[in-house]
């Protein structure tokens, strides 16, 4: 079974989600409209509302339920995705700040509000108030985390631990409240709900990390950026830290950072953590995730959902953008 | 009585949410905390609170349950005001786009997030369904209402409902809903559910209407800006579009609007406005709503709830800053 089968599967809820999603933000805003369905369009992989929908497939499975949990998770995941261009949107426009390049980033931010704004309504329609709460509390780390990763920018000296957390509160808690909530809504038993949200949460911490590794060896048409666009925005990932602490390079590295020079450098350090061991230290991480992931599974009866759940992890770490 | 006897009848309870508006922001990131207690540190006639808490009056009155609305509703607002300023403050730093200026925007949007996630939290706590279906659906047009803000920019040729609706959204219905949500909490009637919502909604309008004179007429010192801060921001408010569309100068102004040159005489502009017949015509409309407002209340039982209800009605319009 590949994810093809997984979505194939799921084939008419995942459709369902989508409608809704659409239904969503359909709005007569035009300047609106345009910011915020032109995510939606994009399509995605709609990772999050899959995972709903398997963590439902564990207790009363209905969908008028689970896409009110669903479509709320998706729908921040795409606000916070709004957010995080707003401020490099007006980069490429320096010292151009024409009214027009000061409403993109007003509407664009305001555009990720009322996203957001739109995956509260519809998930206050549901009454299970510990729904509300997981919900509320997760939204509000991944704030302090979004702030955090502000304030780590160009941070050459964090650690490990710094960086784990950070990307903890970035991406692996709303893959861990999605898999976890979809469990909730299906009033699965206690001891399915917590091992959702531990599969969950490992499967995204291995997400993101592969995604950091994927920025240095991908080409720029699988990603549809240049390649290093993390480490050129400041944004200092697993396979960078390993490189300037351990790596065979450090040295080097850590030369051009102490001198500040960088940024005059940038190319050839891209290529350098490319090809140094850091990619292969991170690879292995992401593996040891997906690992725990899968062992949060073991005591759960097999069947096309957890064998759903196993691909998926697979194909995480496997994939190539 | 005068607004001080209103917050002296309710003191203890005010500075409860006082207290609790702290607690909620109160948090070891040092940029974060910079950013979201900035404004909380400014103070603020937490007018949405005080509401609240009148509108509890009508029923069975536990502050609790109140602080549960009060304290989100008064976060709400304070987030959409950090977010308002995220732009602004990007111009002021204009031609100087450094990694601080881009830092402080980004901190900003995200300490804006943060906020409104500490709200919502805050909210989740609360059991009553239906007070999150309003909360939700009154954010949802909140936001809708910020990106008119941003279309409505410079644009001289909207007409008064446009106006009207814009701050509708943009304040009159946070003030609609603190009242009515205060006496929702409390169990109060649907009755006076229904007149709290509109009593606020009332007061809201005139308040928005009121803030806009405020504008022109206020001083430097009062207003902690330049009078005409609004026209010279491209935002187009009623003593404006009065004066361009049947003020005795709307002759000169409209040729300045159509030349583009109503930026070389914007001191002139904003003196005529301030002159002319829009700010009177604006503080009838003001006093109208007002006299709706109090018509509400019309009904309902005497005694200090009401009068402090009347009171702040009459307060708003007469406000200096």
């Amino acid at each position: 079974m590949n994810l093809v089968d997984i979505y194939l599967q799921l084939k008419g809820d995942v459709q369902y989600i989508e409608k809704e999603l659409e239904r969503a933000i359909d709005t007569s805003y035009d300047e609106m409209y345009k910011s915020s369905t032109h995510l939606l369009k994009a399509g995605g992989k709609r990772i999050r509302p899959v995972f709903v929908l398997l963590g439902g497939k564990w207790g009363n499975y209905d969908i008028e339920k689970l896409k009110r949990v669903a479509v709320p998770l998706e729908l921040i995941h795409m606000a916070t995705l709004v957010h995080d261009d707003v401020v490099d949107d007006s980069m490429t426009r320096r010292g151009s700040q024409t009214v027009r390049a000061k409403w993109d980033n007003k509407v664009a931010m305001y555009a990720g509000d009322y996203i957001f704004a739109k995956a509260l309504q519809i998930a206050s329609e549901l009454t299970n108030p510990q729904i509300h709460q997981i919900l509320a509390k997760a939204i509000n780390v991944m704030c302090k985390g979004e702030i955090e990763q502000v304030r780590d920018l160009y941070n050459f000296d964090q650690g490990l631990k710094n960086y784990l957390r950070r990307i903890k509160r970035k991406t692996a808690l709303l893959i861990a409240i999605s898999c976890q909530l979809g469990a909730v809504a299906s009033d699965a038993s206690p001891d399915i709900v917590r091992r959702m949200f531990l599969y969950g949460y490992n499967v995204g911490m291995a997400f993101q990390i592969t995604d950091d590794i994927l920025d240095f060896t991908g080409t720029e048409k699988q990603l549809g950026k240049p390649a290093g666009s993390d480490l050129r925005q400041g944004n200092i990932t697993l396979p960078t830290l390993y490189s300037i602490s351990v790596g065979k390079d450090r040295e080097k590295l850590q030369a051009w950072i102490r001198d500040n020079t960088l940024t005059d450098h940038m190319d050839e350090a891209i290529s350098l953590i490319r090809k140094g061991e850091g990619i292969a230290y991170a690879n292995q991480l992401a593996e040891r995730y997906i690992a725990r992931a899968c062992e949060q599974l073991e005591p759960l009866p097999a069947g096309k959902t957890k064998k759903s759940l196993l691909e998926i992890g697979h194909y995480i770490i496997g994939r190539k953008f």
